[in-house]
């Protein structure tokens, strides 16, 4: 079985369904295949909005306070930060300032991708939890602070030479990188994603389901789980948050 | 504990969420409050536009086409049906022809919540079964046909007399039913309903929670049962679709 997971480090729910796969891989038993996208070009392509840029915004935010730190429990991610003061700039998602606007990390991802592929997964986790799981990142504002300093460290970290570090962070801004991820996003999109995480199951073996079954999200893992014929605990499996006792 | 769940049958989340409530009531024990609201007011209440009326919808399509059928397996509704022709009328959103204007049902149950609140559930229970359950409510090009006749009968098989069923549809027009029904739309934009299902958790006894919690849909059930300390066996506890054995 490969699951691909199509993702943004910016999208939180991507961060989420990131930490339940890597969880799974070894309870399920499949090739996880990581595709750096970018959530902004998703959106352009398939004219979404982001949520707080939808007309009914403001009608969601009282069930959204609860609803994070239920998940921050439920899913057992202890670390996990609020949404950094600078995800959006000042003037919007539009603005440049804005972490939705800064292309460098996923480019980043991309470039770990073109030149180090088994090393993307711990790359990818190093930029997730910079963005959202490590509060010495953010400055006293609350800004999540991206330098290319910041980011060759993460890649020195998950194992890449210095040197190497140092050439990927080169071809970040690279027509090569550009183009690949460019590539994913398009592909992505040809393929059903409108959002993150989007996540595609190939060489699964049940008949009854689509040679490619597609999700949004990160919360039809039990759904897509039960489909499978595979067990699901909850979303640690180290910390079973269902139960299967005799009623 | 008290769940209250505000509702629409017109909307299929609504009908699995109604399915899981009714199945775990004897699982964990809640007193069930069934709030009737019509998601049309919810919806302006709040500028929310229906899915299909999204700039984006085109784009969600493809996830859609799997999601529905796989749904059907997972939440164990074998009988649920496809969209109903009818669920717009044929210009759209606004068509009065559509069950999505049609204000009968809903108001019908508001009077039933007025004048018999023990036989709201069975009542609900057969028009949600009339909208998504029952392919013999439809015709040939799958329009579902909604007469005082189908929603009387509805009544009856409830177990309510024929006297106070035609009673009950006389008050669908009544102004106390409108009234009713308005209010429960404005209570629940309130208290931060912006879609359907919107469910309302009190008497929880969890203290590490907010007083009233809040959520939307029905594919948050597994994590509030694990913020309340509740068992979850999948959306049927009948026929489970967790596991909980040791890994």
């Amino acid at each position: 079985m490969r699951i691909e997971l199509f993702y943004d480090c910016l999208s939180p729910f991507s961060y989420l369904a990131f930490k339940v796969l890597r969880r799974y891989k070894p309870v399920w038993g499949f090739d996880l295949q990581l595709r750096p996208t970018l959530l902004g070009g998703v959106m352009a392509g398939t004219k979404n909005l982001p949520p707080i840029a939808r007309p009914w915004a403001a009608s969601t935010v009282k069930i959204a306070a609860q609803d994070g730190p239920r998940n921050k429990a439920y899913f057992n991610v202890p670390n996990m930060q609020p949404f950094p003061a600078n995800f959006f700039g000042p003037d919007g998602p539009a603005d440049k300032r804005g972490l939705a606007r800064d292309m460098r990390y996923m480019r980043l991802l991309t470039s770990v991708r073109l030149r180090h592929p088994h090393l993307l997964e711990p790359v990818t986790a190093g930029v997730f939890d910079l963005i959202w799981a490590d509060p010495n990142a953010r400055d006293a504002k609350g800004n999540v602070i991206i330098t290319e300093e910041i980011l060759s460290a993460i890649c020195t970290d998950a194992g890449i030479s210095s040197a190497d570090a140092a050439a990927c962070i080169d071809a970040i801004g690279s027509d090569e990188t550009k183009s690949a991820l460019k590539g994913s996003v398009g592909e992505a999109i040809d393929r059903g994603m409108y959002g993150a995480p989007f996540i595609a199951i190939t060489d699964h073996g049940v008949a009854s389901q689509p040679a490619e079954m597609i999700t949004f999200g990160s919360d039809r893992f039990e759904q897509l789980a039960f489909t499978l014929g595979l067990p699901w605990y909850g979303p640690d499996p180290e910390r079973p948050s269902a139960t299967s006792s005799k009623l």
